[in-house]
């Protein structure tokens, strides 16, 4: 049994590095020894000042201190005193840095934009929770990926037939704005399927599933329209959040129809970094009729994947073997199930 | 004397009313008796659940009571029970709205929409608090007015031989999604100076000012150039700031040169709604030669004028006569210092 709190890293402190960093901070079962961090930016200077220990290459010590910042330390001191690490660098750096963790001997939660070859499990909690207790090596999917598979796994793979989902992705976050398109729509894969379809088989092996994806002029969420061939008989939507555990919310397109209402409703509620962990499925384009079922969702990407993140952890590290209790856990630290206790007083829409 | 807590009304519950309202619910000196709300959506829902009283004209009942919620009652009951109303209706509708004030003989705190003529003093709090004591009808500036009025007065108006500034402003609100430009920029203005030269000298009368404004495709923040004729000698940046009573900040670009890159400091320090209610001046664009200041800022459009809603509304109930012992109070209660804190560290940058 490991004793807790779980000494946590966070190696790379981006988007998904410093939600992750924040949701262990507020985690009484782990502790946060500190972030690696590589570039001396605004992203650090806060994080140091809310007193969270920033770790840094030997060459950028320098740099570091010339924006205010007394690093902690050298990276592979932080690496060292951890007991779990999370690998949150930029996609294609996680395999470099997988030579220091090979060293280590520690278990590392990989992110989506790694290669799924790198590591033993790729990951979605409501997909194979129970596939990562004592693995090392883990990788939870990109956010599209996790949207799909929310819904996925909440119908129920042996009730799935084929899925067809249309990806209209944002073209990059808020606060990375050199990225394009800017006014244009990006045809976003090489082949078809897109990657999304292949990401999702690192999870569910046999799944039929085709994917094709475009990249739009906005860094508000994604969009997803999909269509699922059931095997077994159709469900309505109120059974598809239950299944999913909250982590897929029914809100109706009437009280909030594009991507920019959705997070003011984050900003609204006080989410932090108006942040939205749900699957927003607008209600009224939820149709199933002769087994086929039709939605429209969208997925916060800076967000989507962080309760995932946290999960794993419980399953990686042996804390928890009941996956519904993992949720449950994992649901109340980011208050999820509040949105679903705003708008189902929808009625009569 | 007045007394304390001062019972509120909020008329109008969008980007500025919902911001107003969450202020008086955090400050004990005022009580919010409810809001009134005119269109039955995701911001009434929300406020509803979070326990805000909803009031809606008759005719509107039931399109609430349609999305769940029960109404309080109607609008002329909000604002018979309150001592101060704030009307953060749309641009234009507050001078109809006046027609009822008029009968109630309470006073009225208008937004920058609104024509300047239907009040008795148009107000910025570092230009002229003490001017709207016992005063009842007062209009606070609008959002780039407001930034401009805060270097203006923060330098002092007698140091000011002219201004000259290019507004570069956001296209719309981040939830109101369906305004353009969408890939353009457009010329905000009739003519030579843009109304705003005109609205700073309704609280500035003899201000020597000239405006240039044009529209861009974003939802986050304006941005301001700036060119300031001094009378006297020059200032430093630190001393604006300071002048300023913390409502004007530093940040060097090299940290954040986008508004995208601001918005998401707000984020990450959990601001809630991500408000910036500071002015925030790029440092290094900050330079003053021969009298002549040149700085660009940026200024958050939905947050800028929400302390000074609160600002005023201390004086006008006559609840303090010192314009420093209430920014003091009213910055403690939008954590306003919490950004200098963290980038006064940035040292050699």
């Amino acid at each position: 049994m490991v004793k807790i709190p779980v000494k946590v890293a966070v190696n790379g402190y981006g988007t998904i590095g410093k939600r992750i960093a924040t949701s262990i901070l507020r985690n009484d079962d782990f502790k946060l020894v500190g972030v690696a961090k590589y570039t001396p930016d605004y992203r650090a200077l806060i994080a140091a000042r809310q007193g969270i220990k920033i770790y840094v290459p030997r060459e950028k010590v320098e740099a570091f201190k010339a924006i205010g910042i007394e690093p902690e330390g050298y990276i592979d001191y932080l690496l060292e005193e951890a007991e779990l690490i999370y690998d949150a660098s930029p996609a294609g750096q996680g395999v470099k840095n997988k030579k220091l963790y090979d060293k280590l001997k520690k278990p590392v939660v990989f992110q989506g934009g790694e290669d799924p070859s790198i590591v033993e499990v790729s990951y979605s909690t409501l997909c194979n929770y129970s596939s990562v207790q004592g693995k090392r090596y883990v990788r939870v999917v990109s956010c599209n990926t996790t949207g799909l598979l929310r819904i996925i796994c909440s119908l129920g793979v042996e009730n799935v037939k084929r899925v067809f989902a249309t990806i209209i992705r944002r073209a990059s976050d808020p606060g990375e704005d050199l990225k394009g398109p800017i006014n244009s729509i990006k045809l976003d894969l090489e082949q078809i399927p897109s990657h999304h379809a292949l990401d999702a088989k690192t999870v569910v092996r046999d799944l039929n599933i085709e994917t094709v994806a475009v990249a739009v002029p906005s860094t508000l969420m994604h969009v997803h329209v999909l269509e699922v061939f059931l095997k077994d008989k159709c469900i309505d939507v109120a059974t598809l959040e239950k299944s999913s555990q909250g982590r897929v919310v029914a809100i109706h397109s009437k009280l909030a129809d594009t991507t920019g209402k959705l997070i003011e409703i984050a900003r609204d509620l006080g989410r932090f970094r108006n942040d939205l962990y749900e699957n927003i499925v607008f209600t009224n384009t939820f149709t199933c009729r002769n087994n086929v079922l039709t939605l429209i969702q969208a997925v916060h990407q800076e967000a989507i994947v962080i309760p995932e993140n946290i999960d794993v952890a419980y399953g990686i590290m042996n804390l928890e073997t009941d996956v519904y209790r993992v949720i449950s856990k994992v649901n109340s630290l980011f208050s999820i199930g509040i949105i679903k206790q705003i708008f189902s007083g929808e009625g009569s829409i």
